[in-house]
């Protein structure tokens, strides 16, 4: 469980504290505010602050069309139309700013995403705690046999026991050897910057991470996708639901144009106009490899 | 005067819907909100959102330190420590934006600055207003002598009668074929995104301009300098005022090390420490160019 | 006639001088270095610098996906697999650096494209050509009635000569007066950084323009699009042809998945489902509004 | 010994064809190309590719500044007075490409530099080598007592050795179980993207960099600082060697005015100018607190 008594003492307080501003609020995202949404065996994630909502986009779309924009009647018709014609400026309007508890390897995979900042716990500074993930047994997955990149059956048996063992084992190990190492107990002890390194991937550390709502879809397109690694998709999944609740317009055209949707490339255009026509097709006769092919068929499946 | 009484009243409607938050409030920026700062002769600048406040910079810090930084005693202490060692992940932790009305040749100079988020009013959708930058005959400069890119003394007299007539002459006459040729009563009408090309450098255009308190601080220390256009200044030293009343101890930090402050080089260096032993230099001895010597007795004059 | 003489003599020097290197090259690319191409009246675009081939994407992905990808059996295959897949940082390894000459009311699109390195020649420093864009009488177009950001009818007869009329006198006008206020003949002289508001947004401007591909491609795509603005596209238009012979399998993947591919909604998905079943569908039964079912037409149409 | 003999021979090939190019090319920056420069106990650097050399900075101001620049008499000169006062643009017109491999802790640490483009090897898609680091006897440093972030006297003897024993037995043993939970030798075999959560941060892994020269003499003035980690300083040290090869102005003027150059505070001003004087100064007569003043005693020392 990663939330102390201690820890939800503090969220409390600082949900205690109401203040007057004359800034734009999202009421579904006050609702999130500090509250630790559980992630993972010992990872979180907490919504620390926020700027703008839905308005936000539109009045700086505004400001870009002047006078014209009121042909689009509506909010959300216009949020609509930014996002089908890849307007990506009003949305970088709004802010937010998370912090998140993570195993090291799913931090690895995050930190691609260049455009947003971060603030992370140093090992070099400071001790990391004795937190580790370890995956709950229907998580533990084969090599897919099709896919480099992905997961297959799951293991069963003695092999999963054999699994969580070693995870388990070499987790405790490393991290009593990490603090014996640090130990300045009668001896000088390691600098922490060094000891660090003998800590394994799936050690939590944690992160202030703050992004605008344009790079945080970006993100959850790749990232909440039915290929992304289980570990890092859960927590796009949460920040799904909170950008929901917080843009609720701005979440429905992503979800309707970014996660729902799909690209066609030219060939893709052309073999679908043939079968609306009634052509039988396939792959050869859409000029395509067996892997496009089956993803074409994947999106109108 | 760039504030219509509409505008003002729109305005006044904004500061007046004051909503709970749990978020962290700066009340020297809550009095910012929505004002228009008046700029130049038809600019402005008005925050239109923040996020953070001082606070935020040292809990960034704190993740990223852990229990460590208590050894600075308080957050003053801490800021001023995070700006002197380039630690610039917790200033970015810090979000505003503004509504800018600027000249296009000011906006040419300020987009140079990428990170940062901008929507800007489009002369390819919209109609710009018959507005134009004349400046004060007191800003009515000479190329400067000694410098390419610099003011020397001020025009007088029939010379500076002759330019302020040119750049209203102009701009009223290309603002006016600029509405002719738009115009479709009894023809056509050319596109706006044609027409605009007649428009002058000095026509006014606006934006929402959206940047981390980092990125701030390394443009109002190139924008707020001395050697500076003063054009853009203003807007700079405008953003000064209004970013000390937000984060008080970030921009006291911000002012003793990067405005106030200077680079030495390691031959500048080696210039003062011989300097305080009380040898007299010269650039020749101080191996420096002449211009460099003259900017390091500028640092210490 | 942009290029002159003397500008020919030098670039003709710089392609004499053939240096041995190390690196990757592309043949394709070298015929194109330093060489003029000219874009609107007085306009060019020149290669100056490239570093990388298509072989530079694949090495990248090799790097990331180890021996896994030889089950990609070529090189095309892999690229074409990376575009389609999003995989966008080995597209990143290749850079290019332009020379362009533009009129500025297209530098100001341009430059919001922000993941590129810029050096544009300064009129606060240096003084501008006597140049300015006066578009062809067949680029000489009507507002659209039914885009506001959109071009319709060409103008004719008197309407388009004094539109044409128009353009030149202030142009020519303008640029006069400019000199007038710079020169420092029995006056003082107004500074550089001032005289320059004068000047109209069809003067003339050059910057060198570095990019990687992945966000050439991104600017490809948004300014050699149909909807950008005739003026911007001639560049993109001639950055297609370049990249072509520079990167041609990653240029082909490029056309096939983004110039020629499209982005269909969830919806739209849904619409072409139920087509290829036989179903006549329209905007009502696809729960669109009227300019996505027109969107969705001219996808398929 | 990080590179094979097969590794040598792929290099060696790489480095006898040479091609014909009509680009700049550095002669010095040519010596480097391909080659493996060790560092550390498994790691290397090695230049894939370049653009650019001192003269494209020049080429890139000139077009800055236009006919203005040739008050500046030559190139290096233009360069300190670019790097002096702080113009980046030009510096940004080179580029280089890195190929690295280097601890997890210590590319943890790099990415932070967000601006640049990577392509690291997927532990997700492919198999990591059988590679960790272990320090040299004499980098096994004990934490200092007066700064959390940084390395004390030494471990000895008996420590030095436990330390050692317990980060080559963890490496050994979390590999070993690496291996036999990736096995599918009789069993399913665990999904690389799972199994590599038990890897320790001294494992190698290796990547693509590439960074603009403004961005690499960002990170070599932070991590070629004597406050770097020791770890992540030697990749910075080897790196500063090659640009100096490569751009030596540029990397002339960047020792200059950044690596031997200091930051003073308004506060540091003050108190150097009363120094001057003769006055007799201390922390309490400079206004500073007592870390502050002793920085300041060190950039005079």
């Amino acid at each position: 469980m990663p939330i102390t008594p201690d820890q939800q003492a503090e969220i409390d307080a600082q949900r205690s504290e109401a203040h007057q501003t004359l800034r734009a609020t999202s009421p579904g995202m006050e609702k999130h505010l500090y509250q630790a949404h559980e992630v993972l065996d010992h990872g979180l994630i907490r919504v620390i602050d926020y700027m703008g909502d839905d308005n936000a986009i539109t009045q700086a779309a505004r400001v870009s069309y002047g006078k014209g924009t009121k042909k689009v009647s509506n909010d959300t018709g216009l949020i609509r139309y930014l996002m089908r014609h890849w307007h990506s400026t009003p949305f970088e309007m709004c802010e937010v700013k998370f912090h998140v508890k993570l195993p090291v390897f799913v931090a690895r995979q995050w930190i691609r995403h260049r455009t947003a900042n971060v603030n992370e716990y140093s090992a070099r500074y400071s001790i990391l705690d004795r937190e580790f993930y370890i995956p709950e047994p229907d998580q533990l997955a084969a090599q897919s046999t099709i896919n480099n990149q992905g997961r297959g059956e799951t293991l069963e048996g003695k092999e999963a026991q054999a699994v969580l063992d070693m995870l388990r084992d070499d987790a405790t190990r490393s991290y009593d050897h990490y603090e014996e190492m640090l130990s300045d107990d009668g001896k000088k002890g390691l600098a922490r910057e060094l000891a660090r390194m003998n800590l394994p991937a799936n050690v939590y550390t944690q992160w202030y991470w703050k992004v605008d709502l344009h790079n945080l879809f970006h993100f959850l397109r790749l990232r909440a996708d039915a290929h992304a690694q289980y570990e890092i998709r859960v927590y796009a999944e949460k920040m799904c639901e909170i950008t929901a609740d917080w843009v609720p317009a701005a979440y429905g055209a992503f979800e309707d144009y970014r996660l729902g949707g799909a690209n066609l490339s030219a060939k893709g255009i052309d073999a679908i106009k043939r079968m609306i026509k009634g052509e039988d097709m396939d792959a050869e006769k859409a000029g395509m490899s067996a892997g496009e092919w089956r993803e074409l068929l994947g999106v109108l499946g």
